[in-house]
């Protein structure tokens, strides 16, 4: 049995790390964890403590700890700061079940040109290498993560079994889709992406020894690894009682799974799918792990609240969510129109609360301030900072958590109001740019029989907070926009490369960028959402806001 | 001459390291300054670029790079992320400056125990170490960095020449408090603290050599230093041309100074100045360095937002500080007079502007939400945010930044509302305790003449949102709450400890922790604030929102 890396405290547990009582209480529990291994032999992810805290794996087999795999190759980037906490393991253990030699690593140890788990196997013959991991999910990874476990069991001629976690954490999905794979790099089972699961696997270790027949690095093993590097293996021979129940069940088991079940095909269709499938997870986690039921948005007729409401009733069902609409003198009838037309398709309550009387008493307390009479954006923020107060009001008297539905696009831009459509305790598609929101509708359209009324995806985009405004009469199109935010926050690109090199027009790239540099401060007091591109976004973003460059 | 760690990028440069454009860009700088080194041997903290970057020290010696030490210990805790992008450095350099060795240190190498100095020194013979750094203020650091700075000068009987940064940036404020250090642990000459400056100190290196005559490290230095760390020292002989125009210059000053600016007390008086310098400091460069000129904030008649006030006059003077007045139904009248005769004291802009019309208005459009008629928390967040609407309307309309009056106290536990009191840009107090909020307007009252009334620094608490609100109905006492706070937060001690060992009140604990694990999802909305306690909070506390430890 494996579970994943640091199943018993979360990942990541940050800060929680540094106090002792969390780390004993992980202790406590690995230790009731072993005293139910009742003829199992089980790998879980625990906090280990030695001289200083290390990210561990026990190996636990009926009822003794065995071993406990130290990570060697910890990751410091984007979100990752295991460095702040854990001491890195230097021993390359291997252990004996039933027989066969099994090698454990976490994470990104098998990523790393030094892998321990290449040790493992041609210096220490190990059959079988556990990888239990805890890696967020992002656009692309599945198959790029897949393909690289497939190189390493060729490579090194072993099954690898990795245990991925399943799940969201604030503003991370991880997105399971643990993998068997034998010793040609085949698929031979799956967990379901994106839900809890368990997987069953039988597998013949045996075969190992036959595919190694013909490989030379098994033959001169010491020659190959007589670098500093290698630490000798320490063999633990154990686990070599006959688990008969277990392997009763294992038989029955493997047999209901079928053949097509190892193709990924098989859960998912499609890139929007799969993008979908981790925005409902990640909501769900979020609203259920946080004690929330239920869940209340701004329902604008727009785009993005059409998608954050498709999201939000998925997550945690339709019954449970409430859209308000908001409108003042500059909402069109059609936005009403279709905002109440997608919440009867997907049947979610809706409350109507006009917001002209609250506005015309700012207008008038505030009247000594303006400078003119004209519709601005301090006037266009006061409505959106109404919608906000009210949000806020029904959480706290219905215990709602407000979802804000804002995309990446405008987000980055700064096209957005600071504790007005911002105001919110979680953000579903703060990671979506808004091309993607587009192609997220259409596919859910598709799927399910044009939930999202037609009009909604084909309107003009507006903030619709003073008359006939659009979008683009502030920002370039969204397909432009969207290409620049990617090249300079995503892929760290400059401006002389994205004019001269990637072609985007000058004056728009220096526009773009001015925004996105001086709007650090609103994205910095935004609510948490979920990450789903590979570049560093949301949290693990850190720019000071105080300096100059650029 | 000295300049602090990367001095060429600000401290921390965080992710704008990982632009390509901006290291090329610090590159460019380090090329113009070695330019201007006529006659003059320079130390500058900047990015150093090889196989992959540094935190490094360039040694330009008239219009000569000479050599560049790259930092060896980084720093990966609290705020300090520095193997997220850094290289170490592996070599102890020292170079030749009119016959005397110098060897180069950066921060928190000079207190790792594999110190390089010591090599430098020892092993090296180096007479001066020059440490430069960019290590932030908080409460205690002055009086331990001194003492281990001495202590190290005395260790190596060498000079130390300290620069450490001076200012602001986002939620760190670095004091400045230069040093030189003579070879028997006196300081010798010292930068004014919290303010730029510039120090020119003539010493006699010479006299290190007799100190050193009777000590056996010296004379067995290869014995001691048999050990695998230890790298032979690059002598690099040069810097040797008279530099008869500095030297000049450099006697002219140092009579200048007199003996007693050597003494820390002749700047600062007690810990309340040092604090209340802090914050000044902290206040005045964010909001400079982001281009504001003007602040607005909430003038409650309460103790926090009469500190704010007077950090915000002295920060970035009176005549660009306007309070802003929202009185409700339940705000008293001697709230009201208060917080004029403060403006009216320190001489600030006040403008009032009542919120009671707003507030009906909101209670009216949401009378179907309510459950009763009673006055809960839904409606004494409605009018905070109101509030926090006119405060952004302000800023929106006439380009003032928003100063946020929370203190730690309040803003630990949650008693505070989201987008209403915590709405804005800067929080000046965020990391003060209530208790010694009291005590820094004390402090102030006695030095600046009583400018704060009275009447503000003895009436009891009270957030004025219902009627006979008072804090002390909702939290502990101040004292008790604070050392509570102080104990969980930044000591992270356990439930247990607090209770059986500190001896506080049990039911007490228990709730204090429970509200402050429960408003991370608040904080994490905060503004930034300055940070001066040594523990982490601010944007360095990191802790999951959704993890059900505790």
């Amino acid at each position: 049995m494996i579970l994943p890396e640091l199943a018993l405290t979360g990942y990541p547990p940050e800060d929680l790390l540094l106090k002792p009582s969390f780390i004993d209480k992980n202790l406590e529990y690995i230790e009731k964890i072993r005293q139910l291994t009742d003829k199992i032999t089980l790998v879980c992810g625990f906090v280990n403590k030695e001289n200083g805290i290390f990210n561990s794996a026990a190996i636990i087999s009926d009822k003794k700890i065995l071993s406990v795999y130290n990570k060697q190759h910890l990751y410091n980037h984007s979100f990752f700061e295991e460095e702040r906490y854990f001491q890195k393991g230097t021993e390359n253990k291997i252990f004996e079940i039933k027989n066969s030699l099994v090698g454990v690593t976490i994470c990104k140890d098998i990523h790393h040109s030094e892998d321990p788990a290449k040790i493992q196997a041609i210096y220490g013959q190990a059959q079988l290498i556990v990888n239990i991991s805890a890696f967020p999910y992002y656009i692309g990874k599945i198959s790029e993560y897949e393909k690289l476990l497939q190189k390493k069991s060729v490579d090194y001629r072993a099954f690898i079994a990795y245990a991925n976690l399943v799940g969201g954490q604030d503003e991370l999905v991880f997105e399971g889709n643990s993998l068997v794979i034998d010793a040609n790099g085949k698929i031979i089972s799956r967990c379901k992406p994106f839900e809890e699961d368990r997987l069953i696997c039988d597998i013949d270790l045996e075969e190992v020894k036959s595919i190694r027949l013909k490989d030379v690095r098994y033959e001169n093993q010491k020659l190959m690894f007589s670098g500093k590097n290698i630490s000798l293996p320490k063999l633990i021979k154990s686990a070599t009682k006959s688990l008969d129940s277990a392997d009763k069940e294992s038989s029955l088991n493997k047999r209901s799974y079928a053949p097509s079940y190892t193709n990924y095909e098989d859960f998912i269709s499609c890139e929007d799918e799969e993008i979908l499938k981790a925005l409902i997870l990640g909501t769900r986690d979020y609203l259920h792990k946080n004690g929330f039921e239920k869940a209340v948005f701004g329902l604008s007729g727009g785009i993005d609240s059409a998608l954050v409401a498709v999201i939000a009733s998925m997550a945690i069902g339709n019954e449970n969510i409430t859209g308000i609409l908001m409108p003042s003198c500059y909402s069109s009838q059609s936005s009403i129109d279709d905002s109440l037309e997608l919440a009867k398709n997907i049947k979610i309550n809706s409350i109507s609360i006009p917001i002209s009387r609250m506005y015309e008493c700012y207008l008038e307390s505030l009247k000594n301030i303006f400078k003119s009479d004209k519709i601005n954006l301090t006037k266009e923020n006061i409505q959106a900072r109404i919608r906000g107060n009210i949000l806020m009001a029904l959480s706290n008297e219905l215990g709602w958590l407000v979802l804000t539905t804002g995309n990446k696009s405008e987000t980055s831009v700064g096209y957005c109001t600071l504790y007005g459509d911002m105001a919110g305790g979680f953000s579903p598609i703060k990671d979506i740019y808004k091309t993607k929101v587009y192609s997220l509708c259409k596919f859910i359209n598709k799927k399910y029989n044009r939930i999202i009324p037609e009009n909604i995806l084909i309107k003009v985009p507006s903030a619709e907070l003073k008359p006939n405004q659009k979008d683009e009469d502030y920002l370039p199109s969204y397909d432009l926009l969207d290409k620049i935010i990617k090249a300079y926050m995503e892929e760290d690109m400059d401006l002389s490369y994205m004019i001269h090199t990637m072609g985007y027009p000058a004056e728009t790239v220096k526009k773009v960028v001015h925004l996105i540099d001086r709007n650090e401060y609103k994205r910095r007091q935004g609510s948490p959402g979920i990450k789903i591109n590979p570049g560093i976004s949301g949290k693990d973003r850190r720019y000071p806001m105080t300096n100059r460059f650029g």
